[in-house]
């Protein structure tokens, strides 16, 4: 029994849940969720299928490991201001670096809300709000509703990237969308009827950082 | 070549879209989104599969067109109010309301950000902001965050139905998801470990109303 454990963190230690979730990632970033197979994990760290799930149950535990990697060293990265409002406006910012560099993340947070690096997210937005003089009653509130305004962009993101493998680029999606929405009667949809010139040339990081501002604007008149 | 076309028309008018899309809902409400299928749809209707397919493409057509006849319908009756700020608010309110009632449309709006549903919504939300006294180049920006904070509540309660299958209720999910929170360490994570005992008693209508009022505070301030 003994000698049976110590072989198995032998393993273990050899192989590791860190060069696992690294490799996750590689494969993830190059071809996307589907391609995250025990198969093709085992192929490129040069084991076998059962060394990985000694380490992770299954597919899910990896994509919510490999998701909590990437948010945790980019939040640890974001820039850490005196100022509280900063500080938010950094990790939102660093949230949305993260899936429009890593899709698959957005896809992730959108569909899991409350894994690990969601909580990250959240003690992200949280931390800083008494700083900020928000008072205590009111801070669940104004961190939930950050996190409920980035799952927003993530689950966009997530569906852009699906429909992306049809419609080649964002900006060709983007654009498609911009002459569905010309096309609509002005009549019944004045209001997208005149903003859909806007959607195809806008900036999305931009768009989404306006939506942390006003957030934050009336964060702080809470206090 | 006319016969034929007259006697399609016929068979469709005695089906029609509108029925079609009336039994989808019943069978969505009642079995979720994976209990709709064509062959479900054609018994509900005493109809064949081919009949129905002379009326809608695929599911993914079925499903976009049963969210938009919910939130038509729903959109249509929110309070119509004279203070913009209001309209904003029962439109939200009304979205809200449809999702918790139909968790299937949150997976909607959460998996197809660009469907026509999303657009009564981004109208409701957009329409008000010039009564509200917001220039023209901000309101883009305004309405989009009211709507990806809309969507990041949809994608929300699209992975609590997906989870409630296996965890029986919202409250026994909950319950879980604030003993999870609690077991993490206090010295990484003290904002949501301080606001764990929260999340299992909060009220989800309150909490997005919140969220609501803070971004419309945001808005009021950019006049």
């Amino acid at each position: 029994m003994t000698t049976t454990t110590q072989r198995s963190e032998r393993r273990a230690d050899a192989l590791s849940k860190e060069r696992i979730v690294a490799a996750a990632i590689q494969i993830l970033d190059s071809g996307g969720e589907k391609a995250l197979t025990f198969r093709a994990l085992a192929a490129r760290l040069a084991t076998g299928a059962g060394a990985i799930y000694w380490h992770v149950a299954d597919k899910n535990e990896l994509l919510a490991a490999a998701t909590d990697d990437i948010i945790a060293r980019a939040m640890a990265e974001a820039a850490d201001s005196e100022q509280p409002r900063e500080t938010i406006r950094a990790a939102a910012l660093t949230v949305f670096d993260v899936i429009d560099a890593h899709p698959w993340v957005g896809a992730q947070l959108a569909e899991e809300p409350w894994q690990p690096a969601v909580l990250r997210i959240l003690e992200g937005f949280g931390g800083p709000l008494t700083a900020l003089g928000v008072p205590e009653k009111a801070q669940f509130d104004c961190a939930t509703a950050l996190l409920n305004y980035v799952s927003g962009l993530a689950a966009q993101y997530a569906a852009a990237a699906r429909l992306q493998g049809r419609e080649t680029s964002r900006t060709a999606l983007l654009a498609n969308v911009a002459a569905r929405w010309t096309a609509l009667d002005p009549a019944e949809y004045p209001f997208v009827h005149r903003v859909a010139a806007r959607l195809a040339d806008h900036d999305d990081r931009e768009q989404f950082l306006a939506g942390i501002d006003l957030i934050l604007t009336g964060i702080e008149a809470v206090r």
